[in-house]
Parts: structure tokens; sequence; C-alpha cells
């Protein structure tokens, strides 16, 4: 799939027998095993921990997309840096030396993305922007996946198009991933606003009324439509 | 065996095939499943997290026995409480208001340990006691366990029988569970000293060099050696 | 009074005598009763406290609006929802889930606005500005009121002006309620500036040279003449 | 009453007409206007506040006896001073620099005590017992008065026992000063075990089914037969 | 050197021997002696103390230049003020009240910048830019200058003309000072960019190869010819 | 001097002139340079950096006993191991794993002391005590040594004879230091207390009166008469 790739949420993935998830999405040939790691602090939770990640890495050899939610950011970086993953994303609004954590992460070869919660304004990428892998674009609040009051923000294609003209404008090579509420009736929208890289969760790829193969044939269906419908 | 519980660690068990590890656990006959929560701030290290343990509750019927290590304690005791465990230890060093976790714990109708650092000395058990079900005797500096400097403190014997003497002067029940580097060849003096719960990992029950069941096997020889022999 | 709300200040009312004071306002026929929570922490000083404000409520019907200045936004705009408010505005520097304090607050059916530092970039409105039914713009640094130093920022009158040409040019309906030494000599121009809602206190409603009725009677001969003015 | 004050609490008066309930306070001739400041931070509660504080200075010449619940103390502390109180009681476990804060209180004249949480052991007062005037030993856990929940831990006579030997037998003059569910049913044994002053609320001084004239009355004459019996 | 002043870190000057430093760096006419302090917490490091400020102060008449990191910023610029310093800047990133910082120094009659960390976008400063004499362009990570991997940022010169363009369009007076390997190979760039303040350090004043007199000719060369060419 | 060893304040030595003053200290042949360590935020000063006790290290072969006063002790001890110190001790109230800090210093080949606050119970000490070469008691509030106000406290000798007392019974070999207002006339007492190390400052060592020499022979003096009275 040029252009748009497909980041599917380990949490959404069978806990209690990952060797027999990670098998699964490794034959889906799916982009990336997208991770979340919240401390507790940053937000109320804290969904899997570290040594379950240097586990992971122990069984497969896909692509792990790393999403910190922390108040401590340098410490996790170096730890994923030690595990080797291939793209870490960490919230600009918990870090004072954003610059130095983008650095960090670059040196060590890896892909590097900042995290912007929903009402952080873009104005804060003035300046990384350029040395940006990716940004992700958080469509709800951080960590609280799992409060049924979350909905998708009502801004989130204005926000999507707004970064989407930056980076052309600055002829930029940075991707916007998307995260929250990704879902069969909004995959469309979000694509044709320019998103790139979509995180997949219960109510995309894991949703329970179809197989994940079939679930991936229809987020792929709409995504080439998308990509059609706005060249 | 009774007056000594086997609490065998979940960090030590098959992270990506949960389901395989807990059936092993369970055909063992232990009493408990051990699982440690750590936020990455009490220590700087968060080995497994809450969701997997909510999917642990959905396939196993074990006696969890938490280990919170957290600047928060409150929020993790909430959520164990809502998943449904057994027994919760919290640290006495990182709570302000430790009478008040006891009681939310024990109107849960779950058993209640207090966790002390090696350092922390027992007088701070000084009122809380009776209104312990357990104590947990931190043997190495908790959350460090995977550092190799970390020795068991050569004061553990010591400070168990100091504990097992004010519970039996003041006729009180609190069992004195320990964790840290309990190992074939330290359980039998941890045991006379007075030990009640021990908390097993890489260097006992999960020892590599033979199976889960010679190694239980093993320990409730030298268990009930010292028992025979402290009588 | 079209336009242009008043919001007198609960810290300059007589707090030995509430039942009085309240009984005044409430005849003086004024829009709301203006509440400051401070928690000693965002700023050193700490008004008055929750347990006043729910027997505030128990004594009067008037519409509560209260300017939240804390670390720890979540905790008090929950307490304050418990109690029944109209409005709550909270400060973007000290949030991290700004977005989902909006939500917490809307949801309750409550106004919601958003507090700016006196030094803090509009920017940060980007995208929560249209989910606002107001915003609050300090104008002395707030928490210091008492500091006989804290002069209105040089700044005021243009950041209002500047705030009001987004709101209009963004056709949306967010107010502007300004704080911070709005004094008989400053209405003017705050509100051809585009002020709609005037936290009144010492300098102007409570002024001791006159009486309520009278300063009120003077403020809107302000206000009527700058609207006319304006237009 | 020799012997034993009575310090009745703040959050039990009228907080909106708090110029009639202290009218009613000094006509009772207790010994004290206890007076609870909590900062939201040490516990979730903040009822009332400094400004409030000022301003019942500024109509009654009773003692004010404060017991500061906070993460900075040392703030609180200079607030007060400068309003002037008669006694300030600061919590041990939130103090890094305990000796300080009793010093900056002795050095004002004004009356020192150190407030000990319910499980805080007796040995924390070791080196500081003879620098002060009172120890309010908490009998509730500190800031959750309003929590149906909060029972008077059981342990709470034998701890004012504890103290009451200690004071004793090091021939000192700190009081012990006791704090939650101090009721009609519970003064006698507390008197007995060796409190010297009652912070009293809502089951005992201020019980709604007598007069404030009537409930003292009933805990004077509580107190003289525990004073009796116990010689 | 009209334009374009020099402010030597003291960091470089020998720290056994001040006395002997101070009077190599009066005599060579530099415009301030640059100071950092920094509090282990803003960043890991903590180079001099205050209490080497003060003596520094009582030896020389230099202008001391300070620059704060710290997440206490109100302390230490108090420390500096009562010390008699002639410039301070704070760090944006850490400060809650910073119109409140400005206000403190400028009333004090000490010039006053705000820094701000590289990735920090310009926008911070919409309002409070017309307050201050500087501002402090950080070219690398503050606080971490002894780590050989901090490279100046790519945006340097970007970032130095667009806040150029910003001051030049709104007729402001404030100063662009910067800070972070300026070097005699970027000093060119920098001054065409727009500085007009360089901090130097090991890379330009202090370079072992040749003697302060003569680097700093060599360094005012670069100023004029760029100073020229910008014409 | 056999038993008492001398540890003068390097914050009383001239800190523009180090050069000097370390040649002057190393011909009065004491025992150590005391160092303190403040960080700003266990106590609001920093007296001097970490660079300068870097520079301080390249000059003398002076044993450095550092006393560390920070609410992150682990960064520090790290950072004087690396700089080469010779004894660090850290304060017990600041410490969540106080084991395992002593521990880092004792691997690294440097004696270890705790330092305690003058109100903390020596029963904080119980376990550990047999791990210390050095318990470091502070007979004044850390960090506030430049307030006229703080008085060395009337339990110093009192809290010595306890601690020596408890070493003396237990046979360890740990020494008692002492730090705060130790002078000429407080010598004696502190040494027939039961003193090992005094720290030495502006009234004692560096009493400005006599010469460094002269006030040496003095305090050996008072040191010699106590341990001969005390045998």
């Amino acid at each position: 799939m040029k252009g748009v790739k497909l980041s599917p949420s380990v949490m959404c993935a069978n806990l209690t027998d990952l060797n027999g998830s990670v098998k699964e999405l490794e034959s889906l040939d799916v982009d990336y095993l997208h991770i979340d790691i919240i401390d507790g602090a940053f937000s109320p939770s804290m969904p899997l921990g570290i040594d379950t990640i240097k586990k992971l890495r122990d069984i497969t050899d896909m692509d792990f997309d790393v999403h910190i939610m922390s108040l401590n950011n340098e410490m996790y970086i170096k730890e994923l840096l030690a595990i080797g993953v291939q793209q870490i994303s960490f919230h600009y609004e918990s870090s004072l030396h954003v610059d130095r954590n983008i650095n960090l992460i670059k040196k060590a070869g890896v892909d590097v993305g900042v995290a912007l919660n929903p009402a952080t304004s873009l104005s804060v990428l003035d300046y990384i922007l350029p040395e940006l892998d990716s940004v992700l674009l958080m469509l709800i609040n951080p960590g609280f996946a799992t409060d049924k009051n979350e909905k998708q923000v009502k801004y989130a294609n204005q926000k999507i198009r707004d970064l989407k003209k930056i980076i052309t404008d600055k002829k930029l090579d940075a991707t916007i991933q998307v995260d929250g509420r990704v879902s069969m009736s909004s995959i469309s929208e979000l694509v044709k606003s320019g998103a790139d890289n979509l995180v997949l969760g219960s109510t995309s790829l894991f949703s329970k009324e179809n197989s994940l193969v079939e679930n991936k044939k229809t987020i792929e269906g709409l995504i080439n439509n998308s990509l059609k419908s706005s060249k």
C-alpha cells in the first residue's frame, strides 16, 4: 500500500498468547507492530511493560513502532534503543529537551516521531519538523483509549490537513501517523486529509465482526479509494 | 507445605506464552502467582502492565499476589482491586497515607501487605502490624532485580528474625514474605529465620538446570528440613 | 447589558458574612459570581476553599464562574462539577490533557473556558477555540492579585484585539473574559478591544468610594459608551 | 477544664455566616478555634482558604490552632505567622526540615505542634519531643474526614498511652492533641489514655441532636469523670 | 564592536584561580562575564554555585550576564538580584509565570532575557518580546555542553533570521544572544543571520591554539567582515 | 590526632583563589577537604558546582569528603565517583533506595556515610549501620548554614552519645562525623560525647581572630583534653 502504512496495536493482540498473535500479524504483512508504553503518570494507565517488549523482540522481526507516553522520556527512549525498535515517538508536551530526544533516537539509526496531544498547536513543530521521520497526531486524548467517552476529536481532519500543507509547502519528508478511533468509517477521510500511517485497533483491523484478513482487505480498499479520489 | 508458601514470579514465566506458562504453574500446585508492578519512577524499570494482569485474570483462578513498586500507590491499588487479586503489598516508603491504603485493600476483602526496602527500620510497623496479613521484606533493592550487582543484603536473616520475634511477642498473625535472590542456597536459612512465604524466581523455582517440578521438590525438601530443625 | 457580562469576585465580598454579601450581589443583578480556586502550588496563595463553595451553593442560585489555578486541574474540575457550577475555566499552562479537561466540563453541561497567563501565546488555542465557551485572558499574573507590584500588562488590549479578530474571522462563539486590575479607568478600552466579560474586584465594582449600586451604574455607563463608539 | 482543652473545628461552623458562628463559639468559652489547612495535594481536599483565616483574625480574639496538611509546610507556616495564630501543627511526614519548621514557629512566639498520621511511629519524635508544645495524633487519615469509611483507628488509645508514657518518663511538657472521630462515645477512653486536647467536630460539640451549650456540658462531664477515674 | 557583544563563559576560565582569570578577562575589554547556573534537575549538571558568583562579584566590576537553567527560576532570580548582576536570562520552558519573572528582573533595573531551547517555537514570544532586553537562543541543548554528541542545531541560522525579522518588523530593541558551539567557523554566519551577542567558550575565545588576545582579534575580524557584508 | 579527624569546609576557603587556599590547607595536614553539594531543591542554596570539584581534583591529592544535599542522590553519587573522591555522605531523608546508594559507593572503593537531619531518629540506621564507614549527624538544619538564626540543636550531644552507644554495643566501626556550628566552645563537649570527625568552618578553623595554624593548634588542644578526660 504505497503511501499509507498500517500499524496494528499490540494492545489488541492476545496478551496471554503473544507468540500466536505475532505469527498471525506477521502473516498479514503489515508495516509495523505498534506498541504503547504508558508510565501511569502521563496518563493513569500502564498497558504493558518493557520486559514484554524485550520478549516480543526475541520472537519476531516485525518493525516495532513505539509510542511513549511518559513524564520521563529519556529513560524509556534508552530502554527501547537497547531492545532494538524501528520507530520511537515521544510526546512534545512532556519533554523539556525535545531536540535532544530527537538526536538520541536518530543517532541510533532509529526513525523518530514527535507525538502531539489533540489540543497541541502545530507551531511547536516550527523548527524540528525537518528533523522528524514522522509526526504522531493523537485523535483522542492519549492513554484514555479504554474510556468510552473519548471520541475522535472534531478537528482531527483539519489538523491533518494543516500539517500536510506545512510538510508539502516546506518540501519535507515527515509522514503523518494518526492514532485514536481510526475506524472503518473514519479511514477514508483521514487518508484524504493526508494521513500516511494508521494505528489500527479495535475499531478497524481488530473489529470482531470479521477476520483480521478480511478487515485488512476492507481497510486497503478504503485507503485505495481515498488515494485515488484525492489525486 | 504448612507454614511456608510459594509465590513464583510471573516475570520468570514465558511472557509471550502466558497461557502455557500459567497452565504449567497451575499444575505445580503453588500458592500464588507473584506479580511485580513497577511504574518506572519508584525504580527505573517497568516489567509488565496492568492490561497483561487483566488478561491473566481471565485465564486462571490462581491466587494473584501483587507487589506494587510505585510513587502513586492508590491508583494501582484501585486498578488491582477492580481486576480481582488476592493479595496486594505496597511500599511504606512511597506512601503518605499508609493506614488509608491498608483500609482500601482490607475493605475489599483482599489480603494486605506492606513492603519494606532493605534499609527500612521495622519501627515503621509499630502501629500497623496488627492490621496486616503480611509484611514483604525486600532482600535486594526493589526494582533492580536484573542488576547483577544486586546481592541479597547481609542483614536479611537478622531482619527476618527481628520481625518474627515482634510478631510472636505481640501474638500477631502477619506472615513474613521475602523477595530477592531467594535461592536453593539461601532458602534453608531464610526459613529458619522465620520466612513464611518465598517469592521464587530465576535462582530457585525457575533455575534452568532442572525442571520446575524438580526444583519445586528441592525447595520443599529444603523447607521441610529447615522447619524440622527449627522446632 | 448585551454583550458584556459582569462577574464580581467573591474574594471582594465579606468572607465572614457570605450570606449578607451574596444577598447584596443577588440584588445587583450581575451575571456571575466569580470564584478563584488556587492550590498554593500554581501560585503561592490559597484564597478560599472547596467547602466554602459548597456552602455558597446552598444559599444562592447565582451562576458560579470558577477560575481554577492549580497543578492538578482534573481533581478540582470534578469537585466543582459535583458541587454544581455554571462555568469553569482552567489553565492551559498546567494541563497535560487540555482536550480531555474541556470534554469533562462540556459533558456535564457546564460552560468551559481556558485561562491563559499574560505571556502565553494565542497559538495554543489553534485547535480548541471552537470547543470553548470562553477564553479567560489574565491581565496580571494569576494568583498574585494582592501584590501591589502587579500591574495590568501593557499588552492587555493588544491581546484582546488579537483574540477578537481570530474569533470573528473563524466565526466562533467563544467570549473573551478579562481578569486583573479591571478598573474604572481601564474598562472602556478593554471593552473597545473586545472584552465580553469583566471580572470585577476592588478597582471597579468593589471600589470603596461608592456603593456597589453606584459602581455598577458607572461600569455600565462605561461599557455602553464603549460599545456605541466601537460600532 | 484543667488538663483537657477543647478545640472546636471551624469546618463545622457556618461557613456562610462566620461572624455569627464565631460569636457563638466565643460565648462557649472554649480554648481554641481549630482550623484545618489542606492544599489538595497532601490530601485531595481543600476545606477553606488563607484569606478566610485572615478575615477570621479580624473578627475575634479567640486563640487559633491551625493544623497544616500540606506538601509545602514552610509557605503555610509563614503565611499563618503573618496572620497571627496561637498554635501551628505541621506534618512530620511531609517535612524535609522538621527541626527548621519547629524553629520558625517557636521564634515567632507561637506554640508548635507536630502532627502524625495514624501509621507513623512515635520514634520520629525521639529528638524533637522536648522542643514541642504539643503532638497532634491523627486518629483517622488526615484530609479524609468526609469519607464515611474512615473510622477511628483501632490503635488510637494504645498510641495515646504510648506517647503519654514517653512524655511522663522524660518529664516533658508536650500536650497530646487528638483529632478524628472524637465523639461522645470515644472521649472518655481518649482522655483516660492521656489526651490533653480534643479537636471537636460533628460527632461531639457539633452533634446536631443538642445545642452547642448542651454538647459542651456533656463533653465536660465525660472529661471530668475520666480524669477522676484515671487518678 | 558596535552591534555585537562578546560574553565569554566563566566555565572556560580557571575555576581554581578565578582571581587570575578575571583579571585577564577584564584586560580583554569584553562586554560581559557569562555565567551558567544549572540546578541538576533542568539538566543533569551543576557547573558552579551561587557562592562562587557572590565571591566573583567581590573581585570585579565586569557586567555579569547570567543564564539560569533551573526548574525553580524565581529562587535563582532573587539570589542573583541580591548579588548584583547586570543581565539575567531564564528559560521559558520551565517557567509558569513568565511575565512575573520578567517583571521581577526589570523592576530591579537589571536587563532581562528569555532563553529558548533549540526546539522551542518563537511564537512563545508573541506578547513578551517588547518587554525583553534580549532573547537567548540556545544552539545546542542547554546543560549538555560537555556532551561531544551535541552539535549546533542545523536550524540555528534560520531561527536567528526569523527572530531578527520579527524584531525588525515590530521595531523592537531586543538583542539576540546565541549560545552553543559558537566557533571561529560559525561566527560569520551567526552574525550575518542577526546575532547581537555571542557567548564564547572553548571553540572560540578559549580555543587553545592561540592566546585570548589573539582569539579575540580573530573573532572581531570575523564579526566586522560579517557586519560589512550584511549591510 | 588519633580518633578525631578534621574536615575543613571548602566553603570557607577563598573561592576565587582555590589554588592558594588548597595549598594552605595541604600544609596544615588535616584529614579531609569537606565539600558540600546542594542542589537548590533539598535546601534553597547551591554553594559550589560539580565542575569546581573536578578542577579541585586536578590540583590536590587531599582526601575529599563530600556531603550531598540533594533530592536526586544517585546522579550526584555517580558524578562524584567519576571525579574520584574519598568519602561520600548522602541524606537518608531524600533517598528511596538507601541500601542501593550505599552499595554504589562501596563498590567503587569509596568510604560511605549516611547523613541525618537533626530531627531524624537513629532508628533509621537499624539495618544499615554495619554497612557504613560513617554517620554524618547534622547539628543545624542542612543547607541553612548562612542563616544566623540557625543554632546548634540543643540535643546535639545527646544524639552523639546515643549513636556512640549503639556503635559500641554492636561493636561496629562506623565513625561519627558532626557538622553545624562546630566551634571552639562546643568542640570539647562534642568530642566527649563521641564525635570522631569534625567539619570545621567559620566558627572553628576559619575563625578570623587567629591564623589557620593557630586555630588548628587550639582545636587539637581541645580534642586532646576531651579525649583524656573521657577515658
